[in-house]
């Protein structure tokens, strides 16, 4: 649940400025200010049913657009690499380095 | 001319997952395969000016889709950070080479 929500975070970072106002504000409620389906149905006046059915549509719609634009697993990648480069950086430089230096080019 | 064709195929490039197939099959015909707006009217059996609003509108969505993802800038820069990165790995390390994968972190 909590590696759930973690991605979800992930994803909604990434993809925040696709999504309508309305969608913004639910998930901002519900994932970041940890408002209960509830508590945001009592402070929008609208049903539990509507708030929870939009949301899950939401994070359908993030997982969509990471299928089509991956931006959430190239930034895991490019970590990756960053820190793989920054342990070759302790050293002298090496060939190593460049591999990765060229890894991190081919990214997009 | 020559610019803004490079910027459209560069956008187009991380953007064509979120377009439509005919989208995508105009765009390629016009912008990769170098096809004439009359030729791919001829092709596709479809108005001259059908084709030409369609892919209007396909380079503004483009254009829509960076200013709200930034993927082609954000590109643009990660390529001059490896490049900096290039240039000092061709000197010994130093807090230089610290200071540019900083930033490359900070770019997403």
């Amino acid at each position: 649940m909590l590696e759930k929500t973690t991605r979800i975070n992930f994803l909604y970072d990434f993809y925040q400025s696709l999504l309508t106002p309305k969608q913004r504000s639910y998930m901002e409620m519900y994932f970041i200010e940890d408002f209960s389906l509830g508590e945001i149905s009592e402070t929008k006046q609208v049903s539990r049913q509507a708030i929870y059915d939009n949301i899950r549509r939401t994070e359908e719609m993030l997982e969509e657009y990471e299928d089509k634009l991956m931006l959430y697993q190239n930034f895991l990648e490019r970590q990756k690499l960053i820190q793989d480069l920054e342990i070759e950086l302790q050293e002298q430089p090496n060939p190593s380095i460049r591999t990765i230096v060229e890894r991190l080019k081919e990214l997009e």
